[in-house]
């Protein structure tokens, strides 16, 4: 009988919105008349910017003719698109990226677990706690971990905390790990990094030979102009950094897929004997053997994101979800609740009252006030007893939920 | 420093089409007034469906307004399509495949080298020679074979001869294997398999506890009524594989991305501990924590496939390339060559004349008659003194090309 992959044996039973989704369906069968609110996971609910639908429209258009169809693109992404991705995203902001170290894709998800297939067995990871799970879960199910403890720590891995003590930023680990896994502005406490306190984690990773996974899916949230949107705003990160993107959150895109993920050229890493070996080849030799690119219909919809119009538009989205976030903070402070996030991020992290436990705390929100957000637990252990609320919903639904949040 | 997957480092120098690209590309830089004729990569370049753009342009319209927005999607596609599926490409044809067996994803590359994931690393895996190379590469990357010899065959796969002996289907290996990747119509040989060959190959798994991966991608381009278009057409194939399908060839979608892949209930692997495990749970999981789910845009146009226009307008298209594929023929064997397939798969597999090696007779083609085709070679040692010709182009090309090679 054909072997199976025993390693997703070692996964804990669901990944967390899963589990999420199935207490809400129950929840909901139990009370039909109930009008819940979802402020659980982190999914957009504006619609997609007119900008992006015309280019779509357009882009369906050449589909039909002969002359305009396009049948596979380049695996990297058309260059029209990673070159305005270059120069907006990064060299704009005076980062030197350029349009051939930008890999388009289809999602940070796939891209932020796919990039173990070009790493090693052997690296020391690190991950913060709390962390986005698919961090962890894919390097469960790469055979990179031992089995979970009772509160879901897996072997082999190095946590790092992320607490109110340290800002929700970390500390710089006292062991050497091989590779760090850094997400800012925060999923799912909505903190953000200062250009100092990724310097220190820049200096780290090159001290210690180690490579930092840069997940960037919510840099557009960011209000501050003195907080870096790129890894690459760091000196130094070019020799030690990979670095995801995303136009799933600010132009809405959840739905409709692209992304892109950042390998510089002259990143290395070491092969079992030794041979250093460019990570950038490798990432390309993967991307064109297991992946054919993006629909060209999507990619003209990201490239519309540039455009002045589109531009406009999502930045008028991120400021619409943004001030659902302000709402949240102050209903929430107002309430007698310890707020954290929200103010460079879609999410805010909330400490639950009266030390109930995360998914205590989900229950009560859930029956009591029939809004849904995600327990702090479900994001790792040093998440118990806190809280996360996205500010991915209208303002009527939000104003609605932070309402019966106050009347509790 | 991070260490690498040390296992790309067996990959030989390129991938196939990016060395046929490299060689087109100087031979256009130094003969820029050569009319190349491409029928090298198995790329289509007629007009996507109208019923397609329709759907597609419709969704478009919902994602702009809040009602109609769609965020992310289910991990395995939508229901509405996979029942679509189901019902007209098992159900119609008797095989009993469930909606919940089907995973939509943005491609068959994708699928048929990621499914690696949830296997274990101890299989024994057999391929055919010729072969696709992505079954090969993805196998290496994972570190599931040995180095490569002089001929291109790697340590620890058992290759499986496809030739004119055999009729390009393969002999039922002799020693025991627990992996067999089967494509039918084949890429790259254009042969087809009979209910009873394919009987055999299941028997054989059956008998062994092996697993087969099926690759169906061109089964919409089979003629004859006889002929099976599913691994599910045959009685026990349900315990024995997986199968995966394509909008790519039959509806033009290779530049839209959309694919399914087939995983039945209680088809079962086995851990290294000795314990049975549901292959479907583990696809099902890695999806969800790998995978975002396809374009709702896109995977509305892949539902408009099966209305009544759609299904028409890819009749049409099928019709149009398998016409083709007969000039190729015709021309072909008026012109003193020995050609294969072409008569239920867009490809033409065709013995080079005068015992020319594969790139010999690239390059005489390329550089004689403007013509690009793909050395079977490429495909695998038994591929030398082959070669692919594609029908996917327009008809005026075709004739052109065909009248330059008799012309020589």
């Amino acid at each position: 009988m054909a072997q199976v992959n025993g390693n997703y044996l070692k996964l804990k039973a669901g990944y967390l919105f899963p589990e999420i989704a199935r207490r809400v369906k129950a929840f909901s069968e139990a009370n039909p008349e109930a009008q819940i609110i979802r402020l659980g996971i982190g999914d957009v609910t504006e619609p997609l910017p007119e900008a992006c639908r015309t280019a779509m429209k357009g882009a369906i258009d050449e589909m039909g003719t002969r002359e305009g169809f396009h049948g596979y693109g380049p695996e990297q992404g058309y260059l029209w698109l990673r070159e305005k991705i270059a120069a907006s995203d990064f060299q704009a902001r005076g980062c030197q990226v350029s349009a051939e170290e930008i890999f388009v894709s289809d999602g940070s998800k796939c891209d932020s677990s796919n990039i173990l297939d070009i790493l090693g067995e052997g690296n020391r990871i690190a991950v913060t706690d709390p962390v986005y799970p698919v961090y962890v879960d894919s390097n469960v199910m790469a055979g990179r971990t031992g089995d979970a403890d009772d509160a879901g720590r897996y072997g082999g891995l190095t946590y790092l905390p992320i607490t109110a003590a340290n800002g929700f930023t970390a500390e710089i680990p006292t062991e050497k790990v091989d590779l760090i896994y850094l997400c800012f502005p925060n999923n799912p406490t909505g903190a953000v990094a200062t250009k100092a306190q990724l310097q220190a984690w820049v200096d780290y990773a090159r001290a210690n030979d180690a490579l930092i996974l840069f997940d960037a899916a919510y840099e557009a949230f960011i209000q501050d102009p003195e907080l870096p949107h790129s890894i690459y705003e760091i000196e130094g990160a070019r020799e030690c950094a990979i670095e995801f993107r995303s136009f799933s959150k600010n132009a809405g895109f959840t739905g409709t897929r692209c992304a892109l993920t950042v390998v510089p050229r002259g990143l290395m890493g070491t092969a079992a004997n030794g041979e250093r070996v460019e990570l950038w080849a490798l990432w390309n030799r993967r991307q064109c053997t297991k992946f054919n690119g993006v629909s060209y219909i999507v990619q003209r919809g990201a490239e519309a994101v540039y455009s002045v119009e589109g531009q406009a538009q999502v930045q008028a989205l991120v400021a619409f979800y943004m001030q659902n976030a302000a709402i949240i903070r102050r209903e929430l402070t107002a309430a007698g609740i310890q707020v954290y996030g929200g103010e460079q991020a879609p999410y805010v992290w909330l400490k639950t009252p009266e030390n109930m436990d995360s998914w205590g705390f989900f229950d009560h929100l859930l029956g009591k006030a029939h809004v849904v957000g995600t327990p702090g637990s479900g994001f790792g252990a040093a998440g118990e007893g806190y809280f996360r609320l996205s500010a991915f919903n209208s303002r009527e639904n939000v104003q609605e939920a932070m309402g019966r949040i106050r009347a509790l």
